[in-house]
């Protein structure tokens, strides 16, 4: 799962800004549609100091993200379930039959509709390939929808290990476990998310990259499969 | 080094086409100067024919692989060098003082940039961040610029191996290896590039995305050192 994500439409609040309204016109959407992305706000989202702005407007890194988890061999045989928790408490669902758009400009359009239509279908067979549920927190997330049996987060801030030793220790039987690794730029997990977490580990000197972390979790949990 | 990668200009027998002209117009450059990419073009590529169509007009699949390879600490600690060899003969140098941009859209400038003026520079110190050789082949970057001890592939066409034992059996002493991955999104390593390998090698049973290989290679790098 991808925590406290930077995912999210442009608040009200800045949406009267001529960075949102020209962004808005070029891509040909209202600037209530829009995502916030810090390559186009950043300088609103400083000037009118958007609480946690470090943590906010970053859909290219969630992007990354969840293009480094579906392409992984786990997730292609169904045994890796990808989940994304934004900073604003909503739950993204993702099916395994969604096609992620590999250009960010394809990605765009994908999760503004979802901010807007809740949910994309098949259309073939009208399953849901990706769905977003609003107000449910990362640990409601984690009790009623994943219901793990152990929750692991990743951060600079956790007990140093090699991430072979985290995943040969705690992965070595067939329950089911959720990794959790932040979808922000800046910053560490909030209390409401390390409460939820039974060990966060280290597994890097670097404050390494979300896609950089999860590329190596799937890789070392593919091994022992 | 990522080999025949699908990174161009529009080449000039379609620039008259309204995807392109349209595309130009929308992001305030000329034909001539727009990256080919089949998320907008893919309709004119097919049509008219355009020879490997099926390898080309990938940049968003380049941005992925180089934001995976210079995120790792491997980069970091300037262990790694990194090489873009495209399939019009061009090599990019790449120096270790590059702050690739995260957003598409910024990268699509840089690169643009790159192809029109063959170098960027560092504002502070004139050092080149970034730097296009024109008509040098995948065979001649190989051994008159990055002259490595060893020349590994990674192919689906490969000797079937875990990337553990390719990595400890090759990688064992303080000689300088070359690992090569396809920046193309179908098809297989031409013979000029084969030719050049010293042994290729098949990783999964799964033809992996370039972005999923790298992370792999690296990650596993970094464990020996």
């Amino acid at each position: 799962m991808i925590a406290e994500a930077g995912l999210e439409l442009v608040p009200s609040s800045i949406q009267d800004h001529p960075s949102v309204k020209n962004y808005a016109k070029k891509i040909g959407r209202r600037p209530d549609e829009v995502l916030l992305q810090t390559s186009y706000h950043y300088r609103v989202m400083t000037e009118r100091k958007l609480p946690f702005w470090w943590k906010r407007g970053r859909p290219d890194m969630i992007h990354f993200s969840l293009l480094t988890a579906l392409s992984t061999p786990l997730f292609m045989e169904r045994k890796l379930n990808v989940y994304v928790s934004t900073l604003q408490d909503k739950l993204i669902l993702i099916d395994h039959n969604l096609r992620l758009p590999k250009s960010y400009f394809r990605f765009e359009g994908v999760i503004m509709n979802l901010f807007k239509d809740k949910v994309i279908r098949d259309p073939s067979n009208k399953t849901n390939l990706i769905e977003l549920k609003d107000n449910i927190t990362f640990e409601e997330a984690i009790h009623e929808v994943v219901r793990p049996d152990k929750t692991i987060g990743f951060s600079i801030n956790g007990s140093p290990s090699s991430l072979n030793e985290v995943i040969t220790e705690n992965v070595k039987d067939a329950k089911n476990y959720c990794f959790v690794v932040g979808g922000f730029q800046r910053g560490h997990f909030g209390n409401d998310i390390t409460r939820t977490l039974d060990r966060i580990y280290a597994i890097s000197h670097y404050g390494l990259e979300s896609h950089i972390v999860i590329a190596r979790i799937l890789y070392e949990c593919e091994k022992l499969t």
